[in-house]
This record gives C-alpha cells, sequence and structure tokens, in this order.
C-alpha cells in the first residue's frame, strides 16, 4: 500500500463513502505495506548518489549483465562486486563510463558526478590481501567516501606502517584488511583514534582455516573500537566505512 | 624520552654544547619513546571526559581498588567493568560520586561534570541480555554519548521491535545485542539507516555453543554495515560506538 | 496502538472531528502496533488452553515466583520449565492446584480442566534422557495434546523398542530424545509412518562434545522426516510436536 | 518369509504334517522377515500417491536412468533430486510426462493425476537460496501437498515478508530456506501460527563456514516451534512438510 | 512373547484347538518380542561369568547401591564404574567379598570364582592416565580375562616401553591409554603383532581440547590395527578386548 | 646391523682377537639395528601370505607400478589401494593374475593359493558406502580372512537387517560401514555376540562434515565394543579384522 | 641393562666363560635397556644444572611432597611447577632455601650455585598473561639461563614495546607470552633478529575459546622463525628457550 | 628519513641554520622512519649470505619472474618457494645457476658461494610429507645450514628411526615433518638433546581434518622443548632452525 492510497481511504472516510468497520478491513493488512513505505523512503534518501550493489557471485554472464542494465536505465548509480572481465565487456557496450577494477573485479558506473567527502583510510598487511582491500576502497568510494589506500604494511615489518602514520591520524575511518594472523588490526587498532573496520582475509594456508585465525585474532583484538566483518568481506567493510564516514557532525 | 628532553638536547646542539655525532647516539633512542610521546598526545586528546577503564575481571578485590585510587587521585573519571560490591564498597569511601550498575557490574565515577552529546541507541533482544547491554551503554554513557535503551524486542515478537523505530530512525549508532540466534542484529541492520554495532552474548546452551551461534551469525548478517563485536564484549561495543558518534561532521 | 484506540481514530475521522492529515499523521506510528495487535489476537486463538512458558533459568526465586502469580491471576494456565522445588514450594501457597514434575524440574498450573486429544508419543534412549523427555512430554501435555512416554529403549537392545511398535504405530507425532550416539532418531524415522521430532541430548562425555554427537547424527538421519531441535531443548520438542498434533484435518 | 509362506506353515501344523518342534525351527528366523512384511504394508499405505525417491548425486548417468525406468515400469511416481539434463533427456524417451525442475536440479513423473491437499508455504530468504527451496517445493508438491512459494523476503528488508502475512497466516506448514545469518526462520517462527521446517543453506561465504551459522542460528531459535533439518536439504524438508500437511485431523 | 508361550500356540494349532488364521493373528506382534527372547538368549550366553554393567555417573547413591543390590541377589557378578567410596561402603554391607578400586572408582564384585584366560596387556603413557586404564583393566579382568599393566611407559621416554617388549609380544589383545599426543598407540601399533584398542584421554590442557588431540591422532594412526575408543572410555576398551581375547581359535 | 655382524663380533671377543672395550664400542650402535632385526623377524613371521600394502593416493602411475614390480619379484602377495585402471593395465602386464576391484579402486596378487579361514563379515549402511566397504573385504580376504558382504541395510529400513540375522550371529568379527549419522554400528554392535569395528565414511553433505558426524557417533556408541577407525579407512578396518579374525584360540 | 652388567657379559665372554651363543640370548633383550642407558648418559650430560620436573596438577599435596623430596635428597635441583602455598611450607621444612615464585606457582630449589650463561627475554602483552610468563621465566632461570622480563608491553599501545628495544636486539631468546589476539609474537618477529618461542594464554573470553585465537594467530605469524608452543605452556617454552639459549657456538 | 637526512637537519641545527623549535617539527615525523633505518640496519646484517625469499603461491609467472630477476640484479642470493618449473625455465635464462628442487618446487640462486655451518637434520614421517621437508631443507641450506635428510622414518616401524641415531644425537636443530598422528615428533623430541623444530602436514585424510590431527598432536607433544610451525610451512622451519642454528656461542 502506497502512501496515496493510504490518503484515498483516510479521504474516503472523512467524506463517509465508506464505514469505519470497511475502512478497518481495508487497514487490516496496511502495517506491512506501511513498513515498506516507510522503508522506500528511509532507501530514498540513503540511495542519493549511493549505488545499487549487484553480487555477481553465483549469478551467470547474463543475469548480471540484465541486473545492471536495469539500475543503468533507472540511471542510478552502479556497484557490481565479483564480477568479471566478461560481464565487464557486456556492459561496457550499454553504459560508456562503466570501470573495471582489475583486483577486485569490481564494476562502477557514476549515474553523474558523485562528490567524496570525509576520510577514509583502507590499510593491507600483505599484497595477497589486495583484492579484498580493493573491494572495499571501491565500495566506499563509489558510494561518496574520499578513499586512500596503503597497501602491504603488515606487522612483520612494522616500520612500513609507521611511515604512513600522518594518513593514520587524519582518518576519519581505517579499514585493515589482513590475513593469517590479522595482527594488523590491533596494532592499528591501539595506535588510530578514530573508528577501525577489520576485514580478515582467508589468505594464508594450513592452520589459518580459511581465514579463521585472522577473524579470531580480530575479534580479541586488545585495541578497543575495533568493527569485525566476515572474512574477506570486502563490500561489507567499505558499506560500514562510508556509513560511518558520512555521519554528519554529532550536537556535541 | 619526553618532550622537554628533545628539546633540551636540540638545544645543546644549537648552542654547539654538543655535536651532531653526539646528538646522533642520544636520539639513536629516540623513536620508541617519541611514539609514546606522541601516542601520550593523542591521549590526552581524546582521553577529555574519556573515562580510564578498569577491566576487573582477574584481579582481585585490593588491586581494583588501588587502581581505581590512582585514577579517581588524578582527577580522571573512572569505568571499572566486571566489577563487584565489595569493590565498589571500597571504592565508595574515597570516591563519593562513585556509582554501580547493578546488571553489568560496572563502577564509574565522573571527574567533573560530562557533556553527553549525540544519540547512541542501544537494543537487547531478551532480558538475559540486559547485563551485556547495560554495560554497552554505561560505557557509551561515561565516555560522552547520549545513551537510549530498550530491552527484550527479540524477534520472536517483532512488533516489540517496531514501536520503537522511532528511536530507530534517529539515533547515530545503533548497539544490538542478542544471544541465541542473533537474528536482531540482521533485522535492525536492514531498517536501520545509521551504523549497526552488533554484541553475540553467550545467552543460550546446547548448540549456542557459548555464543558461537549468534557469533556467526552476525558475521554472516545479511544486512550490509554490521560492526560485530567479540561475545558478551559491551564495553567494547560501547566504546566503538561512542567512537563512531563523536565524530565531528565530515567536510561534505 | 489496540483495536479501540484505531476504531476510535477511524470514528472520529468518520466523524470529520479529525482532517486526514491529522489521522494520516496519527497512522503514522500505526503499523507497529497494528502488527502487535494483529498478533495479540494470534496469539489469543493459539492460547486458548495454551499455557504462558515461563524459563526460569538465569532466574532468581523471586523473579520466577512473581511471573507465575501474575499470571496466575489472570486465570491462565503455566508452566514453568528448568524450575527448581523452592520456587514451586512458593507457587503451591497460591495455586493448590500446581504440579512439580520432579525429574524435569517443570512446574504446571492447569487454569481450567484441558481436553487432550491426538497422541503424541515420547521415546528416550536412555534413562539418563529422561529429565529432557520428560520436559517434552510435560510441555505436550499441558498444551493439550494426549502424551504417551516410553523410556530406556535404546538400540544397544533394540528389542526393547519392538515391543512397543502398536504404540509407534499409532502416535500422530514421535518424540525421540536420545544423547550419545543418536541412533534411536534414525531407527523410529525409518519405523514410524508420522513426522518424528528428534531432541539431542548432552549425555554423553569425551567426544560427544555436550551433545553434537546426537546433534549431527540426527541432523544426518538416513531417515525422511526428522525434525531436529538444540541440544536439551526438551521444551521446543514439546510445542513443535503440539502444533503438528493439534492441526485440524487437511482438505484432503 | 512371506505372508503365505507363514500362513503355508501354520496351515501345515494345523494339519498335523509338521510337529510344534519342526515349526518353532521355521519360525526360528522368523522375526526378521516379519518386520519387513509388516513395514511391506506400512509403505504400501504410505506411498499412495507417493513417489520413489532416487538420489542421483554420486550414481552415473546411467545408474539413474536404470532405476528411475524400473520405478516408471511399475507405474509408481518418481522424484529423482539432485539429477541432471543428461538424465532427464534420457528418461524423456520413456516417461513422456516427466518434468525438469531446472533450479531444483530435479525430475518428476506422475504415474497418474495426483490430488493435492492442504497448503505449504515454502520461502526463500535470498535469490540464492532456491535451488533448495525449489527441491522442498517439488517434493511436497509430487508427494501430495499444495505448495506455494514466495522468494528472496530475507530479514535485509523485512517489509518484504510482511506482504504476504496473509499467506503465512493461512499455510498449515511452513518451510523457511536461509543460508548466511539464518535469521527468516526465527522471525516467521515469532509470526506463524503453524509448525515451521528451517533449512539452512551452504549459500554464504567466509564465517558461513558451509551453512554452519545459518545452522546453528536456526537450532537456537528464540521463536519455538521451529524444525531443522540438514544443511540445504530441500528434500527432507519438503517430506516432513508433506507428512505433517498430510496428517488428518486429530480426535480433537 | 515368550518362548513357552509360542509353544502354547504351536500346540493349541497343532492340536486345531485354534485355526490357522487365529494363529496368525496372535503371532502379528510375535517379532518383537520373539528379537527380544532371541537376544536373551544370547545375552545368556554371553553373560558366563560376564558381570552385569553398573555406570554410577549420574546415578545417586541409593540408585547406585539398589542397582548393585539387585544384581547380587541374583547371584551375578557386578562391575560398577564411576562409583564411590560412599556407595561402596553400603555394597560392602550385603557384599562381603565387594572390591573398590580407588583409581579407577570401580567396584567389582564376583559371584563366584571367575577362571581367567588369554592375555591382556595395558600400557599407560603418563601417570595421570591410570584411572582411565585401570578401569579397562578392571573391566577385562572381571569380564574373564587375564591382564597385565605396564604404567608411564609414554614416548617421551622410548626405552621406558622397550624393557616390556616381552610382554607386547606375548599379549593377544594391548590396550593403550594415553593422552596429549597419544603417540603411544602409534609406537605400540607398530611394534606389536596383535590387535591395539587405543583409549584417549582428557589428561593435559590447552590444545589438547579435553582429549580431542590424543583422539584425532589416534584414529590418524600411522600403524594400521588400531581400534580406538571414545575419550576416558576405559570400560569401553576392556569390553572390547576381552570379546577380542575370549574369541575361540579360528578354524585356520 | 644383521645379525651375522653381532654373531661375528661375539666371537672376535671370545676368540679374544677384540678387547670387551672394543667390543663395547662397536655394540654402541646396536640397539637400533637389534630393534631392526627383531622386527624383521616379526615381521617375517606376520607376513606369511600377508601381502605387501601399496597406498597408491599421492603416488603417481609410474611409482605405484614399480613398487608392485618389485614386491611381485620377490614372490609376495600384493595389496595396492586407492590404485587406478591405468596402473591395473601395466601390473596385468608381468602379473596375470592381478586382480582389479573396481567399487574399491583396489588391486590383489596372490603370489600362491591363499587358505581363508574364520569368518568376516562386512555389513555397509547404504550403497554409496561400498566402496570403502570394499576396500575393507578385499582388505581382509587377500590377508586370509573368509569374508561375507551385505550392502545397503541401513537402519532406514531395519528390517533388512534383520533378514541377515544368521550371518551376523556366526561371525568372528563383523565391519560396519556407514556415513551420515553411523546409527548401523551402534544397532550391530547391540545384536553382534562378536567384535565390531566401524567405519565412519565420508558419505553425506552438510552437516555431515566430511564424515564427522558418522565418526562422533560410532565413538558414542552406547554399544560395547565398537572399535572405531579414521573416516573412509576401510583398508585399516580390513587390516584389524584379519588381525582379530585370526588370532589362535585362548587358552581358556 | 645397565652399563655395568653389558660390560660383565662382554668381559665373561673375553674369558671365555659363556660362549657367543649364551651371550647372543642374553643380548636379546639388551636393545631397549641399552636405549636406556644411552639416554642416562644424554640426560646426565643435559641435566648438569638442569632440575628434575615436577609437574603438580592432578597430584595431591602429599605426592608432590613425597616427589621433591625424594630429588632433593639426590641432591639435584628441583623445579615443581603449578604448585600450591601448601606443598611449598612442607617441602620449606626439609629444604630450607626451596623458593615460591607466587605468580607462577612454582617452587624451585637449586641444588648447588648454577652459573647462569647467555640471555633469554621473556615479554607479556598484558598483566594476565603474568603466571605464563613468570612459569618460563622461572624454568629457563632454573635451566640456567640468564632471563630478563618486561611485562605488560601489548600491540594495543605498541610504543611501551619499543622503548625495550635494546632487550629485543639484545637477546639471544626471545619468549613471547599472549592471549587474545596473540599480536605481539608477530610484531616481535618483525623485530627481532634471534629465534622467538610464542606462547599463547587463555587469558580472554568469548571467541578467544580458551586461547584457541590466539595459538591459531601465533601459527599464521607473517614473520618466520616464531617457534608455538601449547596454550598456557610457560615451562615448555622455557625448556625451549634454554635448550636454545645454551646451545655452543656453531662451527661457522 | 634516511639517517644521512638525520645528520643534515642535526648539523644545520649545530650550524645554527634552523632554530631548534624547526628542528623539533623536522623531527615529529622521524620515529617511524628512524625504526625503518634501524631495521634495515638489521636486516643487513641478517641478510649476509641470506636470500630474499619469494612466495610465489597466488602470484602469476609474470610477477614471480620479475620480482626474481629484480633480486638477482642486486647480487643477491634468491629462494623462492612454491614455484613452478614454468618459472624455472624462464629464471634459468638469466640465471645460469639457478637450481629448481623439484619436490619442494623451489628455486634457489646462490649470488656467491655459501659458506654452510653447524648442521640441521630434517626427518620426515612418510615419503608423502618429503614435499615439506624438501622445502624446509632447502630454506635452511640457501641461507646458510648444512643440513642432513632422513625420511621415511616413521614410528610405525620405529626401528628405521633408531638406526640414525648417531645423527640425532650430533645435530644442533632437528626438523621433523610428520602428518596424520604427528607421533614422530614426540619420540624424537625424547631422544634428541637439541631442539626440535615440529612441521604438521596436512598428509592424510578424514579425521585428519588437513593436518589439524598432527599439528594438535605435536602442540600437546609429551616431550618438552618441540617448537611447532603451522601445517606445511617447510619454509618456516627451515627459517627457524637456522635461526637457532647460526647462533653464536653463548657466554657460558
Amino acid at each position: 500500500m502506497t502512501h496515496s492510497e493510504l490518503d484515498k481511504i483516510l479521504n474516503l472516510l472523512y467524506d463517509n463513502k465508506v464505514t469505519p468497520a470497511e475502512a478497518m478491513k481495508k487497514l487490516k493488512r496496511f502495517p506491512a505495506e506501511d513498513v515498506e513505505f516507510a522503508n522506500v523512503d528511509h532507501h530514498r534518501a540513503i540511495r542519493q548518489g549511493f549505488p545499487e550493489v549487484v553480487y555477481c557471485e553465483g549469478k551467470d554472464e547474463k543475469q548480471s549483465v540484465t541486473i545492471i542494465k536495469k539500475i543503468v536505465d533507472m540511471k542510478h548509480p552502479v556497484l557490481a562486486t565479483r564480477s568479471s572481465e566478461q560481464v565487464y565487456a557486456k556492459v561496457k557496450r550499454f553504459a560508456k563510463n562503466a570501470k573495471f577494477h582489475e583486483r577486485s573485479r569490481a564494476i562502477t558506473i557514476e549515474a553523474k558526478k558523485i562528490k567524496r567527502t570525509g576520510s577514509v583510510l583502507v590499510l593491507s598487511a600483505g599484497t595477497s590481501d589486495i583484492p579484498v582491500a580493493e573491494e572495499a576502497a571501491v565500495t566506499a568510494d563509489i558510494m561518496g567516501s574520499q578513499v586512500k589506500t596503503v597497501y602491504d604494511v603488515g606487522v612483520a615489518g612494522i616500520h612500513r606502517l609507521f611511515k604512513h602514520s600522518d594518513k593514520i591520524e587524519k582518518a576519519r575511518v581505517i579499514i585493515v584488511v589482513a590475513g593469517m594472523d590479522g595482527a594488523l588490526a590491533s596494532v592499528v587498532g591501539g595506535l588510530a583514534p578514530c573508528p577501525v573496520v577489520a576485514v580478515p582475509t582467508s589468505v594464508g594456508y594450513g592452520a589459518s582455516f580459511g581465514g579463521l585465525s585472522a577473524l579470531l585474532a580480530m575479534l580479541n583484538s586488545c585495541s578497543a573500537g575495533v568493527a569485525v566483518q566476515n572474512i574477506d568481506n570486502g563490500f561489507g567493510a567499505g558499506a560500514l566505512a562510508h556509513k560511518i564516514n558520512s555521519l554528519p557532525g554529532s550536537d556535541k
């Protein structure tokens, strides 16, 4: 039930064209639709400059392209994660400004120029963590955050991290992407004054158990204020970081 | 090495009372201390109105009281988590304005009036989750966030949650505390426009495996933008929520 | 918002005492409350002869007694699980017809005579599984199912089970309670024509891992149509069995 | 030993052509066979309109086709799960009315017109859960239940679910298919008055651990009366739902 | 149905006092009971000199004593595992020849002199494994096996084991009891010509995870012919070893 | 050091051609070699009619063939497990009597006619368990045990098992091979008077976790005297069963 | 067989008082004992200044005291781990120089003055890790290593660690003791030129799963050359560190 | 900031060309860079004769070759692990002295003749463990350790190990590589006087759970002084062993 449908019922009642009992009957199913209606409003507000997200894993080439086409037709910005060059080639035909981010296999299409604001810093521990880190960076960027990335600053050579302390201090949100021991999240969590979003990756072998070691380490971080995401969930980290980064100032 | 010690060396050098080589030697161990010094500065900035945190679990009564006394003497605000009435009784003697939060077993002492700002909403799924929820609420509050709490709004009777949609829409950060199936985090994550911090609790039995079921559910939330904490880590959720809530407005 | 409150608004509108815009504003928060209201109706229908359930674990003596008192005052039937003799003693003072089921530590109070219908059969593999089995039996009984119990018919001596094949064939629902290897669920699942609700118990030691072995075995039952519950969740099994047992005949 | 063999022995004894001792000896192995004989009767009763089920996973093309052929020759209905188009093509040659259900990879053949009764509602949380959901739907349907399906109503946008509250209220049994956080099962379990069969799926990545996260969430559902199945076990859910749906009315 | 009841029916039929049809009807429930009857015969054969086993864990003092009394009254030998000195004191009153095995907390009562045959060798890796080892030894002994024990011969000092190579070569069955790394099972499995029964114990801490480390090591033993038992299941090992040890010679 | 080398040293000493000190020095390294020498003797005794076992998994075609060739040249019997038709084709060229067991992918070559003795019964729960069951059967057979097999007698239709109670009663050892719920092991363990060797298989999906469910169920069998093997370890089960089956009669 | 027994046989042979055949027979069981004898020699070498270790957990007061008394009587140094003040009080009576290390609950007794050499550095991440750290320190110390300890230098405030870079650079072996995220091991592993022994502790709660999180993080350390110990195994770490520290110089 | 940059600032200050305040500002970011600078020094010292390590897994052919080329150009020694023959073929073109170690898939290039010192002994339990063992051996060798290898000495035939007791006694460090039950680590740990580095491998199937069984067994080794590595981490073991082996003599 849309807003206007509800409006219509209320007016019919006001005009005594329906009885309260009839109105009651029609309103019986109101809640569900109204929740939807409410959410639609929410979503509209949120979506200003916010892309529709297409998760391509498990969809075939044709399905992905069709969905992306539909969004482009609505003039909405697009973020398609875990996609492929094949999909990109086909999307390129109808969306000239589509970009393919090779390492993260993400496609982005800006409907109109997005103004990036704030500052999200993405750090990766190793070079193998870059695909996940880039998915996070691309996500926050297309949603409207200014994003900087610093890769390969894991704690095995901690001086590499310290070179970037300037960036750490200035960021509004930091995303830390690390596999294996996940130790970078704790070190950054101890250094940074801002919220830290930690993404464990499945990088590693043996007792990394597909990212479990990094996940547990991050959940048990000895630094307070570390927000943990699912293993390899670069998209989720980017979306959360953008949500935090784009918060208006508190009434402090 | 403190700031003033460094200053002294630089002045000695400027005054040619030491040679560059001698200064180099003295500076050789500078980095570590300077990092500390830098952090101290950070911390000072962060700690304005921010309490020192004492984790009492695993400390005996005397140890906890001694540490709290030391912080009170420095006129700092105090947050002592997982404490006891016994500790509180002793603290009360030297800190008249100490408060004991029974359900979360936390002690708080405001050094001077803290101005609460922004808005953090704490939701709990069941009544058994309240101790963890209150730890989160007390933490964010003493750190300087305005906190509202709504308890017992789990998804088994989802209409209970919907009554509070006003609060959900207005919050800057929402903390969701839930054990068992942890489903409340996903539902709120789908409804709320703001960042959601999810805390799994060890409430449950059998295949809840001490909170593992809720933890995994939250990490796999089908809603984007959910920040997960360790099981029962109310303090961590409160600290993260405050960090997010107290972010100044972005330069959007 | 209650039904009557909604009714009042609709009538005010019909009588033109409020404008459609004013009504819209009042209805803005309607959905949540209405869902509740709808659910209350549902619940009322369901609750005919259906007890309020109090889970006493983790509540202190006083809390449990207070809640039970409240339900008794409303003339509702009561089921209090994982309770104690102490609670029972106090409940007995104001509810003469309260019964304490020792093995399952459940208290039941029938508000008025309940007519038991259908047939639920509860089987336990060993004597140590009886507390969970009895919790299931007591639950289904107080909800209105006719319940029969047969204990200690585990597969280590499978002839013990076969003696009761009559009962197995006649039941509308069978609850199988078993720890360790959980094999009884599969055997009964293969013999019985009706739905089987399987409850793993934490009975066992070592590699039973607190009921995990029985739980996994039941989830992997080679017999189709086995409904699995959480470890030791006798209440859940009883409630599910009653829901199935009390289904009216299909329109076949 | 068949019924007639037993009959023969009893008659020989009655006619004094064997002695009681000789008969005893012959009956020594009676129990096993008799159990079989009894079960055959059961099965016959159950199987009216009930298909033989062929689980094709791990069987080669030829094996699957041969078994299906045999059942078709007996004029029995067929359900072949986890099959392939190749098998279907070959089956089509001798069974013109065979249907291939693409998404669930199931083949069904109705021996004679089946009258569907009652109502089973299948809900899926996401689009990736549809293959499992369809396996459940196809199973319940070919067994003789009326089945409705509603897909992609996960809790990340809970208003999508509420649009279908009519169907939820009218169903005799609801099957909920969900991966990742499995939260839909708890939400539906809290809304629906009827039994709910929950099927976790292996949809997800990282800490979903192949469906473990959804499985644990469902076992720990805060809603009572949720029957859990093995991960991805659409067939099992369909069979259980049909068993429940087809129960004749209780003697209430 | 007992043997004599069946006999009676057959004779009635032989005497033409019942018709075959009437006999058929009476025999309809025969299988179950007959299986029992068959088993009873089995059991009788097996139980010659074989004790009734009472698992006292989870039974209260009175229950244990009552059951033991009943067995003693039937002049059967008794094995009561995981018992206590309190139970023993009470048993001693009516069974003068009862023995309490302190380390394994087992009570044994020989009904009449048992002749021990064959040879079972029980090895323990450490001194902390002795309670489980002794439970195995006591079990095999009271069942009728000749038992030798050698304790504290773990692989950290493998020469300790080699001193007993004589015993290893002569045993018909060897029980190896070990916690932590469970390595003794593999070493003995490689040395011994006879079957080896391996019992992991919960001895250890940290990553022994309550015996899981030893259990997995034993299941993965690089030596063929190692039979694994549940963690701490000394009784099971003793019973299995006795079953193997008491096998009559093959028809080789 | 071989036996003759030791002999030589002792004789040199006896002939005073070396001093005790010199002999001591030479003997310093004796233990290790002597253990070997002792073991060789053991092995020789054990190996009479006992095949050399080649585990082909992880070996390339050439390696497997070479090793088998070497054993054939020594006139020893051969058992090559987890092999392939390719290897078999090549082995066939130099070993005319080689046999390929298709379902278990095992190659066997009898060096000379083996006399099979005793009786080992192999039961499988489902048809998918047959490869593992056959590996067990082939192993015990080539080692010298008389082996019978009965497949597809899982507990979902327990009457299928009872038809074979004759065989169960007569066997000296029974191997039970089952995946999923592993319940067959417990049922057979309760029926059979002889030792039972249980082999869990990785048959199943979802919460069978690659055989973990069956493994745990078997370790927690409520029947005493069940010897558990690693998942899918048909070879180990066959070897253990043969060891038990070929024990000479005890001195009872 | 002791060295002198072997010597005696060789001399008898040399003196022709036994024949080579008789000597062979006596030597038949030589290997085992000789291995022991060899080990005894080893041990003697190793034990110079090396204490006998008594693990008191699971031993009662009397047992611990008796064993310690025996070692003291042999004039050997003593290390008793996981002991108690009660045991210490009794030991003190006969060993005046016994020391009780309160935090690690270890008792040490130096038989004669031990000369400490080399340098072992023990670092702990938190104050709760100190008991394990001290067990490591006490162990290495009593075995003869010079030990320095630096506690509470976890990565949440990494500057605390850097203050001690001097000590890190000079150590021959570093022991890192850390719970929760175990990140300190990776950071130190990246900084230190020497071998690092990492000990995870069970400090933490929730998803630390009793030390599993720290254990996995350490096993997956991104720094090479980290040697991992069991959870809470301070003794093992101290013993390994001492073994490494006391290696004589290589022939570089 | 490099050493010379710092030097320049200090000299400018000494020459009064900058004020202390200006110098302070420039030094503000000094720590991080200085730590790097310090580490570079460390690394230089360590890297004498020490190869740069390239982990090829997850890198494409071109990336691996490019990195190796760069190192060769700097005249540094190279170790490339988990590489391929394809990469080797291309590397061979510009590095004539490159070697490919087939079993471990490692490429090594000695920049100039390395003098091997000390002694590292690598033992493998089975032939399937050789690839990991060889990775360890190649690593320690190219880093400058003298390495001996003994393969296939698992405990199933423990005499095979004893033949090599000479080597065990003479080694400065022993690396034990074993899958399945991992028992070899405990046996060697009990025999060897030197530190033992244990590497679990993923060799095995079923309940070896990808190396978990061996890992847990090694962590729970009943022998003290066993240093555990991640599953299949041959490189890590070689690096650690070399670090230990190359320690200069302690000041004992």
